[in-house]
């Protein structure tokens, strides 16, 4: 399993998109992903109470079909949230659209919306280009990247991440082993409003595609587990989304038949996943640095988790390393406020393989020159031991900017 | 009850400040609050697990003396936190030296620090100035502004707040009434890490001073109660600092004693705490905008709290209203992710007396350009209707701003 330079597409699905008027740059802003036959799909969204309507059109269908889908269909420009039934009416409306182009069930359609909140959805602007874009979607890399550019909104970049692993089977007449490979590629888009807190069936839209063949329950499974070490373990800004949402679908293309505990699988999906994660938040709003947050020595994993979510949405950390500034104190109190179980006599922080802080206090080995050099670079790592139990966790998140004021102080106007 | 443009004064305190050269600005950096005799004393600290060395030595004296306060020895410039044994020692080492100057017990004495963190306090320095800061006290207003002065650090203006009534009692003669008055006097200072929770017995320092008679466990109960609806109930920036303190001290020398249950001193305890939390808020750093949140139709009051830290919380809507931008969704979002029991269908928010959502989506009366014009005011409320129980709270916070982002990302270099 490695990153490639090349694009490897899992066999049987088609990409395409086109400009259907939603965003204001003019730019492509609907995109489709079409399985050539039902695909097994395991699906988590946000766990924010306020849910846009095609997640909840989402959640239904998947019920519907048992976890099967046909069409992802995507707009950005509009999140298709908080407008009441319009919003429902315009989800299913899309949903119609695309089952009438593609000859499938209207429930095998899977739509996604992000962008501005409260803001009706043209629904209609997006059946009108359906047909077009069905003719020319395809199966190439290029056909792929259309769907990155199209779905991305205040992201500066386009995220992708691909993973592929042989599958050892033995030859039908002899001793010896056919090498069959299982691709996965992924696609995402999030920036800002970056805290997804995903629920198992997330402004963070993620497309996980495979060719292996694996039933919906067990895709469930194996989704799950990813998206707690990825994309559950990021933030940039504390905002969790109405819109966040992660699918995952197996084509069975390729024929291999992928069951529980396939450690290749997971750890192919679990790399795909994290790279996307951390590609998000490199992509924050205004982030200028990307920190990686080591918490150990935690009374449990959930305290640490706890640890490490106060600290990235510490505002004076966040701006602190905004200026490069080694003020291990604001790390101190925001590990005090965490909720976790602490003794603040038994705090140690290092930066990277720096000590900065030794027993809570100032370690005897801190050099302020050294410490402000390592947070001059664009991505490092902060290690926390509250040396008190094992728990630990891995998170990532960012710095806070004027670059994030200006974006977000003036969106809709 | 009122707000006086004089000063007045509770008896029995004299105030003065001093320049010990802790502050980089070369300000008057220690000040002093004296009682003539032990007054009655009661305090609540910071919520957060890692507490600064004066908050650990002050809850020490107070259950030594059982609740009796002489002197306050309050530094700015320094927060005396994270510095292990040395922090305890430079408390106790002030307590000492004001003990030896006022002939009191080093019990006697309630030290207090903010500033930066994790730096050692030379203790010397306030023991050296201490003798003629003594000589220096006095009753006057102009001594009690000197105290607010000394104890600012990004502050930019002093916060004091006042209030008196009158009690009535029998006169020993005849069937009349002598009014008597009970002042209330009281000074802090906060304007980053201002997140407070404070658990009763908060780099917030509030000093709240009256000449009522008053008992330390009832003093306990009337500042709980009064913290719980101000300092409890305003953020700027989310952080909960190591050092906040806020301090009740009575002396008596009114000569009224106050029970338990007294209407008239809880609403002027209320109003005084109410008044200094607003004016944290609105001398909050880089703030722009002042925003009073009133919550209201929750499951339970908590759950109206939650909804209320959530949004004073979220990045994203502290930046549109940095922008005057009537950007409502992410309101709902934020409702959304708060925790609170809710029905995304029956949010309602109005801006002031504007409606703005009804139901979850946007209101039919929805007028963005007065929407726009509301938000430009420097002070406004934003009212959110659950409708679904009768939880409420008020909550004051601010936008997020440039200039608080440049005030945070260079602190300490």
């Amino acid at each position: 399993m490695s990153d490639l330079s090349q694009f490897v597409i899992p066999r049987g699905f088609r990409f395409g998109a086109v400009k259907a008027g939603l965003k204001q740059s003019g730019r492509t802003d609907f995109a489709l992903i079409v399985a050539d036959a039902p695909a097994s799909a395991a699906a988590a969204f946000t766990g924010n109470r306020v849910k846009a309507a095609p997640l909840l059109i989402d959640a239904q269908n998947l019920r519907a079909t048992g976890g099967k889908v046909r069409v992802v269909a995507i707009n950005a420009g509009n999140a298709n949230c908080a407008v009441g039934q319009a919003g429902m009416d315009a989800a299913q409306a899309t949903c119609q659209a695309a089952a009438e182009v593609f000859h499938c069930k209207p429930e095998e359609v899977f739509p996604s919306s992000t962008g501005v909140i409260g803001v009706p959805l043209p629904a209609e602007k997006l059946a009108a280009v359906l047909p077009g874009l069905a003719d020319s979607i395809g199966a190439e890399s290029d056909h792929f990247q259309q769907v990155a550019e199209a779905i991305i909104t205040t992201d500066t970049v386009e995220k992708t991440a691909f993973a592929r692993f042989d599958v050892k089977t033995p030859e039908n007449d002899g001793p010896g082993e056919i090498p069959q490979e299982v691709r996965i590629a992924a696609v995402c888009k999030g920036s800002g409003m970056i805290h997804p807190q995903l629920v198992p069936h997330a402004t963070m839209l993620v497309y996980i595609l495979t060719d292996a063949a694996i039933e919906p329950a067990v895709l469930d499974t194996y989704l799950c587990q990813a998206v707690e070490v990825s994309f559950n373990r990021i933030s940039v800004d504390g905002d969790t989304s109405t819109n966040d949402t992660v699918l995952l679908l197996a084509s069975g293309a390729s024929g291999v038949r992928i069951g529980t505990r396939n450690a290749a699988f997971s750890a192919a999906l679990t790399h795909v996943c994290t790279s996307l994660a951390r590609q998000v938040v490199a992509d924050g709003e205004g982030v200028s640095h990307l920190v990686e947050l080591d918490i150990r020595g935690a009374e449990s994993d959930s305290d640490a988790l706890r640890v490490a979510k106060a600290i990235a949405h510490s505002l004076l950390v966040k701006t602190a390393w905004a200026g490069c500034d080694p003020n291990w104190g604001r790390l101190v109190a925001a590990i005090g406020y965490s909720g976790a179980q602490l003794n603040p006599e038994t705090i140690d922080i290092s930066f990277g393989e720096l000590p900065i802080c030794r027993n809570g206090g100032r370690a005897l080995e801190f050099n302020e020159s050294a410490a402000h050099a390592y947070l001059i670079q664009p991505e490092y790592s902060i290690t926390i031991d509250l040396r008190r139990g094992s728990g630990k966790c891995r998170f990532w998140t960012t710095d806070l900017t004027h670059e994030y004021i200006r974006i977000n102080a003036d969106y809709t106007t």
